[in-house]
């Protein structure tokens, strides 16, 4: 169906953010579109320049028979300043602390939008690095890694922390927990993860790395590789850090119970943002 | 920063698509594009008019003073047929096939756009009823829940099988298991959940419904209202079904271990798009 350029860059527009990291081909949207190769051009020209004004992100053109144009998503410092700005908002209320030191996300995790805009602020730095899956465990890192997965377009792989009957044969590791220093159990399902794979991890919070150093742990005998490692929210102020290299969006710097007192910081985010 | 009419169409697709379901007041057009009213008006209407076109969906225009635009997420039924028939095809592959005729659907769930593409089908038709929140129990359905719910724009709770401390206070229920007839336990978070809340149950499988029974009767316990009831895979031939009203998008026939095969359709989905 023939379709006027006006309407073509909103498809267009749409088609390609449906389709992050994935090279189209051109004819894609020549048959979608019944135009000529040439406007097909002239409307992507249209849609990178305002993608990068905007700090949506970039098209990729990949010249050649085998060649087309590919989605990379972005975000503007500016925004990611904004997004960063408002999780520490949200999380030095209060109200959050839990018994023990531990801090209420669940709200904030809760919310489909705001995941979303953490999972595109990671794959704007992770976005050129060959990631292959996402892998997180469960349960509150889970839509925090699908975010992510979605902006990279690659699968996402869960680690448990019990093997249920529907994932089939399971490998299983023990971990020491960095904080509380007991005996952990994960497992992952055999069929999930390919050998050499290079695996994103993502979490909702590290404290002393414990978990993460687990799911390395699990990639090892995996026989996969360690693609990056990004979390939410982490906690400063420990002697040790198990993991070293991570990129974080928040840092909690103190947290007294007695006082009712959060104190939050941008995370080591802008260090990576290119 | 004034920006073309081609520029326009561009960053307000985007725009409208990161905002589903959500009234948008025109002044946020006309002042991100110095621009004024009567062009955003004359944009929306050829934005509306593909989204109609391609089956992305529609614009719902509010006049008056407190009016904008609201961007509600459809399918066409051509592209739901395509995205069922493509899910029939994947789970009706004999591998899936586990000891006590489970069937292994963690590579399906773990793939963000499929994912995405079924919570566009549910918010397609789940779009004109209220719904506040869209509920699922961890770990399977919380991928699906959050694709549904990003498209509804409304949060995500998330209901477990044990209580965590980073939960808080909590409420728990026990259900009998539809198909074992096990006693089981759900716990939620007290504070995930309001008074009055319509709440849209998501989950990946239903066999005789008894999860999703628990999930009702943890509603009862917060006051709360059923909205509706999806589920991606539902299993037919029980003798008697716990759920009455559910739309589901796959419907599997017959599971036979012994001869490795396994008969898969179309569920009911095509009976509530309109």
């Amino acid at each position: 169906m023939k379709i006027r350029r006006s309407g073509r860059l909103v498809d267009m527009t749409n088609y390609l953010l449906q389709h992050p990291n994935q090279l189209l081909p051109l004819t894609i949207f020549s048959e979608r579109y019944d135009s000529a190769k040439s406007s097909i051009s002239e409307d992507l020209a249209i849609v990178k320049q305002t993608f990068e004004q905007q700090g949506i992100g970039t098209l990729l053109t990949v010249p050649g028979a085998a060649g087309g144009v590919k989605y990379i998503p972005g975000v503007s410092s500016e925004e990611a300043t904004l997004t960063i700005n408002d999780l520490c908002h949200l999380i030095a209320k209060p109200d959050r602390l839990l018994p023990g030191g531990y801090l209420y996300m669940t709200d904030i995790l809760g919310h489909p939008q705001l995941v979303n805009q953490v999972g595109r602020l990671f794959a704007a730095v992770y976005g050129d690095r060959p990631i292959d899956v996402v892998m997180t465990v469960a349960t509150k890192g889970i839509p925090l890694a699908y975010a992510v997965a979605s902006y990279l377009n690659v699968p996402v792989v869960i680690v448990r922390r019990d093997s249920k009957v529907t994932e089939g044969s399971t490998v299983s590791i023990n971990y020491v927990s960095g904080s509380s220093k007991r005996i952990q159990t994960m497992v992952l399902s055999k069929r999930s993860l390919d050998e050499g794979a290079n695996v994103l991890i993502i979490d909702d919070f590290m404290k002393a790395g414990g978990t993460i150093n687990g799911m390395i742990s699990m990639l090892e005998e995996f026989k996969a590789n360690v693609a990056g490692i990004g979390v939410l929210v982490e906690s400063e102020g420990l002697e040790e850090r198990l993991v070293d290299e991570y990129i974080s969006l928040v840092k909690l710097t103190e947290v007294d119970v007695k006082a009712k007192k959060i104190e939050v910081n941008i995370g080591n985010y802008f260090n990576f943002l290119k």
